[in-house]
């Protein structure tokens, strides 16, 4: 008769073949979100576009709570910050793309039963902070550090555990300038939304949304590897439960398109009108730049080189491409592929792990050219 | 071989018995979505929590582009206005609590196939902009006028009908002062975001959000009933298929809770420790006044009286409620009703419809109270 926090959780599991999502699946999609995917077209995605996903609540935060930010563990000169003291650093500015570790989860056969993301959990914004190397050299990191282990305010019950929200990143990462780690007060020039982690939270360049702790109180230098639910047990890549699994980090590429034309209300699908349609999207890899992006316009028989937007600089950001789609009436299934310069690429197949993360299938959009005398405001096409 | 528009849509219909989410439910939900409950607490949300829903795609309009707005039909002067002519005119900002008409929908059973709300379609909001009636009044409405139609820019198909988003107002509803219906520029003090209509959007206050139209491009009084599709097809209460049924207009009664303690990530259990818990939520009526909230503690079998927030004098926005629940260990359910000065209140059974509109009952809120001895953060529970 024990009332327990086991009780509330319910172990991991996979989806029955054809099992439609359930509520606790749709409890998460009605208060995370998606970017919607017209919403591409944006070089720096709007507010309140960007994907979400909290694992527990947003911590409600008033403008004006006290925020002191600690850095303590294996260092010289533990710290104590508030907002202001962080302001005293040298600020930077970077566009970064982010994307959820579990993105694409709700494609995978079998489905692992989480957040049921298709393709959009993606954004991108700018966004300013102190580095945290500064911080740490501030502090003076002793030389047997390991991991240096981000607390957020943000406080739930995870497969039994009870937990805040706890991440790790190698000391060398958290260290090193490539990618520049911020401890983040601003998104797009303004204040964090709440939702984004208002007032402080990590920004990691390159790796998916699990590292950048959101709502950061405390980042502790520790000489040993963390070990906490979310490093340990979540975000790795498992064929078996009793997998140790592979940690998930980088971000891999993928490119994504504006959907062409106009959809239907229900069924999402895209309806174009026969003639030339510009085709453009985006493309990202959170491993190395970008090199190459290809479409299909034939369900993935054959491909062509896309336009690539001019190299912006924005190491971090997803990039602009395009291609001009001469269609005709009749079904057709539109794709993108990305490939970056590690020879990193798109799958045609889709690989699978238990948590589902690290998707990057290639995208389909099927797209219904209607004939020519449906509508009056056809194309030229033949 | 034909390639037509109805190819994109499928018929309206009911999920089977035990018939989860499907792809096409999921892929609104992922695009769409609802307020955060946590986010009940901040009087007006923040940006990017308050509930989206966009039938089609949202428009790309980049800051600058042209965007007269006509008002013609049965009218002496027919009006083109740019957003600077608009400034020109006496400005009102009024705080508006919206709601989805569907909000509730995937609560019901049988489950119309929709937009899969569950209880979260709501956000409140403070809207700038001209008084509908001033520009109908400079424009001299003749008195045959029945019907103001409003058309927005989002363009779709929906079960087989190319559409531009188009409603109409009755033009009594449409040239009276209460509620004052708004051409809106603003939100919150800022230009409307894309998925909140940028540049314009209609408001009225206390109707559900399927009258709000966005990114409205053209008003027209017409002197006969408009017939559109978002008007005599969707957006009606019927029983049966051949039903005309009635128009769906103002927001029925409501009361939710924040949900109390802590969230288990995947199964949205809450989870508090013994002792004193403040209850806290928000209620809202677009017919009359809120009057009253009771809560019940016990799955909706005793109720009591919350303490309402004073008046503050803001009609057609959400008040605050208060409760304090004494939680011994144990599974709970809690819920809140509304009533409001028309005496229209909140059922505990569900009535259905087959479109899932105005849905308002009462919310009920699983929470789990851990044993005294299940962690150290306890109360001062029995």
């Amino acid at each position: 008769m024990g009332h327990r926090l086991g009780d509330a959780s319910t172990p991991a599991r996979l989806a029955a073949p054809d099992e439609g999502i359930g509520r606790d699946e749709l409890a998460l999609a009605t208060r995370n979100h998606g970017l919607p995917l017209e919403a591409l077209r944006h070089d720096i995605t709007p507010p309140g576009l960007h994907y979400v996903l909290t694992h527990y609540d947003i911590p409600y935060v008033p403008e004006g709570t006290p925020w002191p930010l600690t850095l303590d563990g294996r260092v010289g000169r533990p710290l104590r910050l508030d907002l202001s003291d962080l302001h005293r650093f040298p600020q930077v500015t970077t566009r970064v793309t982010l994307e959820c570790a579990g993105n694409g989860r709700a494609l995978l056969t079998p489905r692992p039963v989480s957040q049921p993301w298709l393709v959009e959990a993606v954004g991108t914004a700018e966004w300013t902070g102190v580095p945290l190397r500064l911080l740490l050299a501030e502090a003076g990191v002793e030389p047997d550090a390991v991991d240096v282990v981000f607390t957020g305010a943000d406080h739930g019950v995870e497969r039994g555990v009870e937990q805040d929200y706890r991440r790790a990143l190698p000391v060398e990462v958290a260290m090193g300038g490539d990618p520049e780690v911020l401890v983040a007060h601003s998104m797009n020039g303004a204040p964090l939304p709440p939702q984004h982690g208002y007032p402080l939270r990590l920004i990691v360049p390159g790796w998916y949304g699990m590292a950048h702790v959101k709502w950061l109180r405390s980042i502790t230098v520790a000489d040993e590897s963390f070990t906490g639910f979310q490093q340990a047990v979540a975000y790795r890549l498992r064929r078996d439960p009793g997998d140790a699994g592979e940690p998930v980090t980088r971000i891999a590429p993928r490119a994504l398109l504006v959907p062409p034309g106009f959809p239907d209300f229900m069924s999402r699908a895209r309806v174009v009108r026969p003639g030339t349609v510009a085709l453009e999207g985006r493309a990202w890899s959170g491993r190395a730049p970008v090199t190459r992006v290809e479409v299909s316009t034939d369900a993935g028989h054959t491909w062509r080189d896309a336009e690539q937007a001019p190299d912006d600089g924005e190491r971090w950001a997803w990039r602009r491409w395009r291609y001009e789609w001469t269609v005709t009436p009749g079904e057709h299934v539109l794709s993108a592929r990305a490939t970056d310069a590690g020879g990193h690429t798109q799958p045609l197949e889709q690989p699978w792990n238990r948590g589902g993360f690290v998707n990057n299938l290639v995208q389909r959009v099927p797209v219904l050219c209607l004939d020519d005398e449906d509508g009056s405001a056809g194309g030229d096409g033949e």
